[in-house]
This record gives C-alpha cells, sequence and structure tokens, in this order.
C-alpha cells in the first residue's frame, strides 16, 4: 500500500498507539514515526522493542515536522497535552486523536489549536481490556470501524487523507458529529463497561463471604464481566468523567428497565420476563447479520477464548 | 473408559441432554440411553440425527427399566415431570437433574419420590446460548464443573457412580448444598444474565431512535451482552421464578453499588471511580489464576470468537 503520510507523530505510547505502529508498518503508511510518552520507563520500553522509528523525550521533539500527529493519550488530559504541543505543530500538518469521548475532547483541544492546523477528532472502535507500550499489535484495527468526527468546515482534503491511514490500517471508516457519537458509545459501551465494573464489585464483596468460590465458579456469564471489568482504571474513569450526561442518560433508562424485570421477579410475572428476554433475542440476531460476531456457540465454555 | 449406568434415560431433548448423550457415547459410560421430549417434532429430530439408542414417545417407556434417569427439562416444570414418570422408575435406580437452580427443584420433585429411588440432585455449570437437540456436543463439560446437591441421608455408593458419570464426561465434580449452590450461581451467573438481557433491552429501545447503529457499533463491551441475552427465554424466565430470593438480593446489592458509582459520575468524583475500578482488576487477576480463562487479548477484537 502507498505510503500516506510522510511523517507521523504518535503521543502517548499505550495499546493504541503501538497499535497503530505496527499497523502502519505492516502497510508502509508512514514514511518516519516518531513517538512520545510521559514517563521514561515507557519511552525505554519503546526504544527496547522497536516501537516506533524515534522516541522522543520531549513532545515538542516528536511532534516537530509531522504532518499527522496522533493524541493517544486518555480523555482527561487531552487538553493539557494539546497545549503543550500546539507550539511545535507545523501548520497545514492535521491533529487528530483516538479518544473513546469526541464532544468532550473537541472542547479541551480545540481552544489551543494554532491557525492552519486541520484538528479531526477520531476514535478506533477497537480495544482490549490490556493497556501499555507491549500490548499494542497490527491487527487491532482489521475490520473494526473508525468513526472520524470532523468540525465544521473541516478541508475535506484533510479528512479524505486521514480516511485513507485508517483503512490502510484494516478499519472501516464512518463519520457522525460528536453528540451522536457520545450517544451511541454509551449504550454500546460505556455503561455495559459500568455495569460490568458494578458486577464484579458486588461478587467480591460476596467472594470475602464465600471463600474463593465466585472465582472458581464463574463460568456462565460473569467471566465475560470480568474481562470487561479488567481494562485500565484510568482510561475508564476518564470516560465516565467526560462523557457524563450520555452515560447518566443510558444508566437512568438501564435502572429503569432493570426495576421492572425486578418487580416482576418478586411478583412472580413470568410473562413479562418471557416477553422480555424474547424481544432481546433478536438484536443478537442483528449483530451476527451484521458481521459482527459469529454464531458460534462459545459462551462460558472453552478456557481458551 | 469402563459403562458406568447399564441404562440410562434423558428426559427433555435440549443442549444439555444432547450433549451428554454424545459425551456417554464417547467414552462408553452407558449400555443403552433412551430420551423422551415433549413435542413430536424433537423426537423426529433426534431420531433423525441418531440422538439416542432408542427415542420413546412416552415418559414412562424411555424411564422404565432405567438405572439412571436424567431431567433435562426448565428448571419450572420439574415438578411436574417427576410427577408424570415417578410411577415407572425401577427401584434402587437413580434420579437427577440438570436444573440450574437447586432448592426449588428439590422442593418441586421431592414430594413425587418413590421409596427406593435415590435422588441426586446436580448442575454441569456449562453452556451455550444455543438450545435445541441439534446444539448439544460431546466436549462440552470437558473441564467445566458440575455441582452435585445431594440431600441428606443419600447412599454415598449412588453419589460416587454419579460422580463417575460426570467424570467420565470431562467434568470436574464438587459437592455442596442446595442454598449455598443458588447464591453462589446468583452471583456468578443468574444476575449477569438479568443485567445482559436489561442492557440489551435498553438498547433496543435506543435501536429505534438511531437506526441500526447500535448493532452496527456493538463492538466494546455491548456484544458480549448481546450473546449472554440471547439464551433461550423460558430457560431463564424459570431461573429467576425458582431463584427468586438469591437474585433479589443480589440485585439489591448491584444496584446500591451502580448507584454509588452514578452518584460518583454527577459529582465528578474520579477517585471514587478510579478506586472501584482498580479493586474489580484483581478479580480478572484471581480468574486467571485459577485456569477459568487465558489472559490472552479479545475482548471486542476479533469477529470470530
Ligand atoms: N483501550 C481501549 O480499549 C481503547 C479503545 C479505543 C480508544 N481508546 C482511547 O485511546 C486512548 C489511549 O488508550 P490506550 O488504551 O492506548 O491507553 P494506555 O495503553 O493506558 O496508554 C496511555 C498512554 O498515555 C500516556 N499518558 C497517560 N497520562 C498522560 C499524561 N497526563 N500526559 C501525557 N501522556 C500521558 C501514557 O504514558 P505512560 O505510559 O508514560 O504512563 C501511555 O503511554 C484513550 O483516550 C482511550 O480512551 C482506548
Ligand atoms: N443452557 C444452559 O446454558 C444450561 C446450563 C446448565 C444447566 N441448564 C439447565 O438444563 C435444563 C435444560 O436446559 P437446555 O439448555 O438443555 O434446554 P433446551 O435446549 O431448551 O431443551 C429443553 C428440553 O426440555 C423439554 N421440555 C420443555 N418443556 C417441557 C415440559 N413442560 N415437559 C416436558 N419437556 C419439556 C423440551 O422439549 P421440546 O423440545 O419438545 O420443547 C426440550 O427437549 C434446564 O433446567 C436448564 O436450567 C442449562
Amino acid at each position: 500500500m502507498a505510503q500516506v503520510y510522510e511523517r507521523v507523530a504518535l503521543i502517548g505510547l499505550g495499546l493504541i498507539a503501538s497499535s497503530m505502529f505496527w499497523a502502519m508498518k505492516r502497510s508502509g503508511l508512514a514514511g518516519e514515526i516518531t513517538g512520545y510518552a510521559r514517563s521514561a520507563e515507557t519511552r525505554d520500553t519503546a526504544r527496547e522493542i522497536g516501537l516506533c522509528d524515534r522516541v522522543c523525550d520531549t513532545m515538542a521533539e516528536a511532534v516537530e515536522g509531522a504532518d499527522l500527529v496522533v493524541l493517544c493519550v486518555p480523555v482527561g488530559v487531552m487538553g493539557a497535552v494539546a497545549a503543550e504541543l500546539a507550539p511545535a505543530l507545523k501548520t497545514g500538518c492535521t491533529l487528530t486523536d483516538v479518544g473513546s469521548v469526541k464532544a468532550d475532547v473537541i472542547a479541551q483541544v480545540s481552544p489551543h489549536l494554532p491557525e492552519g492546523v486541520h484538528f479531526i477528532p477520531g476514535h478506533p472502535l477497537a480495544g482490549t481490556e490490556h493497556s501499555g507500550p507491549r500490548s499494542g499489535f497490527a491487527e487491532l484495527f482489521d475490520n473494526r470501524w473508525c468513526l472520524l468526527v470532523p468540525v465544521e468546515g473541516t478541508a475535506p482534503e484533510a479528512v479524505a487523507q486521514l480516511r485513507s491511514l485508517w483503512e490502510g490500517m484494516g478499519a472501516n471508516v464512518e463519520e457522525m458529529d460528536a453528540e451522536h457519537h457520545d450517544l451511541v458509545l454509551a449504550v454500546t459501551s460505556h455503561t455495559p463497561h459500568l455495569i460490568a465494573y458494578t458486577m464484579v464489585g458486588v461478587a467480591d464483596d460476596l467472594r470475602r463471604v464465600t471463600d474463593s468460590e465466585v472465582v472458581k465458579y464463574s463460568a456462565a456469564g460473569f467471566r465475560d464481566f470480568t474481562r470487561i471489568a479488567a481494562s485500565d482504571p484510568t482510561m475508564w474513569r476518564d470516560v465516565f468523567l467526560s462523557n457524563k450526561d450520555a452515560t447518566l442518560e443510558i444508566l437512568g433508562r438501564f435502572t429503569e428497565e432493570l426495576f421492572a424485570l425486578q418487580r416482576a421477579i418478586r411478583r412472580g410475572d413470568g410473562d413479562h420476563l418471557h416477553a422480555y428476554f424474547t424481544r432481546t433475542r433478536a438484536i443478537r440476531r442483528g449483530i451476527i447479520e451484521a458481521g459482527q460476531d459469529t454464531a458460534a456457540p462459545d459462551f462460558g465454555r472453552s478456557a481458551k477464548k
């Protein structure tokens, strides 16, 4: 595949940045890729494993001369990081991010943007529960969505170029506006994560009563939750604080529905339960038809997933 | 492996019964295996695919002369089924079940037990979201737990024999009492299922607003929930109605914790969130150390699971 950007700078060197590096290298999408991470430890690890063509000790150094700068840090620090690197941005370059929330990142970053820089927020819908510079791999974005959220008036060529990069890394790209992104993600990702964290916390309390049985018998249902709830605490704290409104809205709907089911259980209203469970089955079918998952049985079964 | 029972009867021919059949055949654990299902359709399917050595049109016929009778029907009908087949039970035989709830099944079945029959309730912690006679496979129980819940005074030889059967089918067997079983399962399986159903229901409502986007972007977090929520509505209705007390207790704890997290989000209390999410990570580690899952990244990533 042809080179898309001459020089790319990755700010933050965790799961997403390292996966982007390996994915860009896989297809020769960038000439030189520089990288910066906050801690000397992460920078040393990056040098050790060959993550980035050049690992820099300052943000300014990494960003200098870059045609594309990618913010790969937790959502809560996007504004501070943008403020620090803004003076070093080359005129005509593109600044993007990979944060899981978009309206708040736009609000944080926009005030610091110099003239002549294209800011195109983005969010790859791909991840694992692992983090750090060693956790990335080239295939992370293959056949996953990457959502671009261009603000009004962005140059179409700049958007097209960033789209080419993500497509070159294996992703399918769509555009949508920031508020809509945040609502869709609140329901498909953020609220499910919060719920999984909560359920695992409840089990932890109970485990103290029943020894290690909860861990031992965690086969059906709970095991998926523990995987979700093993994700990075800083990233998720930031996600909930910065997508507060949409998360609280979906949580409100969730508790309302949960109370209705709880009442049905208490009253022994089997028809209500059966009708509800039948309706949710159809959604699964939609997901399988959309090719996002297979019908192959897996749940709670094998030790390898 | 040596034969454990001369004649086994499977009552109900769905996921669990068909998996038991193939697992027993794999290792020659039973001489003849008979089967009965409520509908002619399921019985015809069973005959067509060679499920059971002999498919019978009445329960009495299937049960006649059997050394082991296994109730593989939804929890809500265990009592009615036991009442119907009780007169046909051979003296000295063992009656067991595979229901996901134990105290309620014991209460339903016990009144119908004839003298000289060993009743040993059981529950294999293994399943998929699929159901019916075609969904079973011999490996379902391999390296999974099977919990036996013998009532007081049960003959130890009868328990040992049933244990051998489950071990022959690949399972690890443990014994515990019924109340404890129901609490452990409420936290590791039943409540997580209810929550997954609820979240998928919420998304369904929202989907009507946002078209098919919820399905399309269901990568991170939500997809696991849809798989859980695709399970059989009748089975799960019965589970919640028959494990009412434990489920309501765990649900109460869950909503309490969820409200605390919700309040932290509303107030912007990042420390509370971070501390909570850090605690839940440790549980995941416990599960990996217990060998119930691997650390390999998977979540929200690949289309094949
Ligand atoms: N993980 C996912 O599933 C996923 C999916 C899609 C999008 N995202 C988004 O991608 C972004 C990065 O996530 P990730 O999973 O790659 O995280 P990660 O593996 O934890 O890496 C985060 C990186 O950000 C750096 N960093 C943290 N705080 C910083 C600060 N105050 N100033 C400068 N650098 C800082 C860290 O540096 P040190 O190593 O030196 O601490 C680290 O290199 C987040 O915005 C997240 O919302 C994540
Ligand atoms: N699926 C799991 O993940 C799982 C795991 C562990 C334990 N269990 C327990 O195993 C049991 C069976 O579950 P399964 O997944 O094998 O279910 P399934 O695939 O839905 O099969 C249920 C079987 O029960 C029969 N049946 C239903 N209602 C009946 C009635 N009123 N009278 C007589 N037979 C009736 C059905 O007959 P027709 O086909 O003719 O309708 C069918 O053959 C349940 O108690 C469940 O709690 C399930």
